[in-house]
């Protein structure tokens, strides 16, 4: 299997040690932090030196092995844990993951344990990889398909990050990119900054520009006149949790998006792994909780001042009142197909994806 | 006639000065910049001390009587003209302005031009707070008619900044909502914030602020989101330019709330005096020049620093390639109804614009 190109998250199991890049500093520079306990581990993954949901899964898990080479008891197991859930409490792989690690060595001998949960959060990563690949090669199918129609190159709009970054490797919605680009095929990306926390402007053109792969930075609401004036040919975006009947939960202004794509006869895909969805889930409108994060993320932008170096500015005052919901619901009738790591459905979702999940 | 609460432009004839505020200095503070010569008028439209169409106007027009009281000859008003046209070359309203101004000063002797300008000034002034203050008290029925209904508040989404800052007084799309305000009629903004520029978190939290009006920021792409939980009972825009056919040029992102309205069943209702049509347009799409501005806007962000200074902060480096196209086209079939001064239409718009401007 191919090594990723951008890898956040690299595990050296001689020195007991896990190797993040720090991206708080990105796009300024990729500074590499060594991790070598589980209260590092909780530190970065806090302070976001790393997330997206797959990657917080992984270093948690990771963070937990450490915690077991200096306590591996019953109690050093059940502390460490409860440690690494309180950093995002919100995320779901990160409890999976570290029910995962627990699963797995709890019932072994004290000696064994610190070992069994390295080989474990081993095995969480190289899945996760190995999942993003999959969705690769699935999407891909969908971008040469454009292309094969003419579309040079084949202009592809994401939102926020769901990239490398945010996973072991390749990303979700960002997999089948870079499947097409390392196989030749033209591809241009149009990146939505994302409001209010940038990912798209800050991470995702990152990422790209790291693979070479040409894209070009819109403001949100500028996605819906390249759609009118005929310049997207399709849309991919990620999930943060999708319903069993399709609905998809992702980063505010997805829905936008969808819209925007069914007005102008876009097709509109969704990439995920199949642990994404919440069978729970029966209407995503009602039963999942928006989450509403801090109104100065959206009064307080954060950059490069001019010396390079980190800095905020307001843009409005702290006596404005400010709504910031995190994410929004896209109706499954919006969705033109799912890719997952086992293969590309459409709809009707709710058969369709508990078909291949069975 | 009420004397509007804000007054971006104060014409003080017995000493030959226009007072305007600074609007680069919003949401900071209220500043007051004399303008005495119509070199002084020019800079502060070229730097966007004032902005918005009609206020461009009015400005040009009483920097045109500026220079004639200094230079009354020919060559003085042809000289002044082209200086103040050049200053914004694409706001339609500053040639109107202008044109008007020179035609109501061009036969007359040399002797009483200064006079006669600043008259027409006047006139032009005056009537645009006249034709908000209409548009406001024909919108108010449309939201008291929200409230009669059991909407308490009334909770009215818009974007960009149409309103009081952007003309003489009163505003266009803000106009029925300062109506509704001073009638005691219970409303509450959500005001879009409106990347790049951030006209919605700058000038129109500004603005409705100083009047007291409740309200919200939001990023752009929330205000979808509140339309899915049902928290947005109107839309309220305004429009750069529309075509005889109802299509509504306006800023950025204004077509995805159209979008979002439709799909939701929110109103979708767009204020602007009858002057903003464009007979000549056929096809909004085809026929309207979308203006795409420098990437800057999108890569910087301006704002204050802690101690109250203003800064600017980059989120994309200079090697990234942006798009930043200005406006959007919000088609006429998404448009519930077009408020102006001569009162309020639905579709058919062709017919009904017509029928209006008769």
């Amino acid at each position: 299997m191919k090594t990723p190109d951008i890898q956040p998250l690299r595990a050296l199991h001689a020195s007991r040690t896990i190797e993040i890049a720090d991206q708080t500093r990105l796009p300024g520079e990729w500074k590499i932090v060594s991790l070598t306990s589980a209260g590092e581990a909780a530190h970065a993954i806090r302070t976001m030196q790393v997330r997206g949901a797959p990657l917080i899964g992984a270093t948690a898990a990771y963070g937990l092995a450490l915690a077991l080479y200096v306590d591996p008891s019953n109690s050093g197991l059940r502390d460490a844990y409860a440690l690494l859930l309180a950093t995002r409490p919100t995320a779901v792989n990160l409890r999976w993951a570290l029910d995962r690690v627990v699963k797995a060595v709890s019932s072994l001998a004290a000696a064994s344990r610190a070992e069994a949960a390295w080989r474990e959060a081993d095995a969480i990563a190289e899945e996760d990889v190995k999942t993003n690949l999959a969705i690769g090669h699935y999407g891909v199918a969908l971008i040469k398909r454009l292309a094969a129609d003419g579309h040079n190159p084949v202009q592809i709009l994401t939102h926020c990050n769901a990239g490398a970054l945010a996973t072991l490797g390749w990303g979700t919605a960002t997999a089948p990119i870079y499947v097409a680009h390392d196989s030749n095929v033209a591809v241009h990306v149009w990146v939505s900054e994302t409001r209010p926390r940038m990912q798209g402007a800050r991470l995702t053109a990152w990422e790209l520009r790291a693979s070479k792969v040409p894209h070009t930075l819109i403001v949100d609401a500028a996605g819906a006149l390249l759609m009118q004036q005929g310049r997207v040919d399709l849309i991919l975006v990620g999930a943060d949790r999708v319903a069993a009947n399709g609905d998809v939960c992702n980063k505010i202004g997805t829905y936008l998006k969808a819209l925007a794509a069914r007005a102008n006869d876009v097709p509109f895909y969704v990439a995920f792994p199949t642990t994404t969805i919440d069978w729970n889930v029966e209407d995503a409108l009602d039963d999942i909780p928006i989450e509403e994060r801090s109104g100065d993320e959206v009064r307080k932008i954060r950059g490069l001042d001019d010396d390079g170096d980190f800095a905020e500015v307001t843009i409005a005052p702290k006596a404005t009142a400010v709504a910031n919901p995190a994410f929004d619901v896209t109706p499954a009738e919006l969705v033109t197909a799912i890719i997952t790591e086992r293969g590309v459905v459409r709809a009707p979702y709710d058969r369709e994806l508990a078909r291949i999940t069975s």
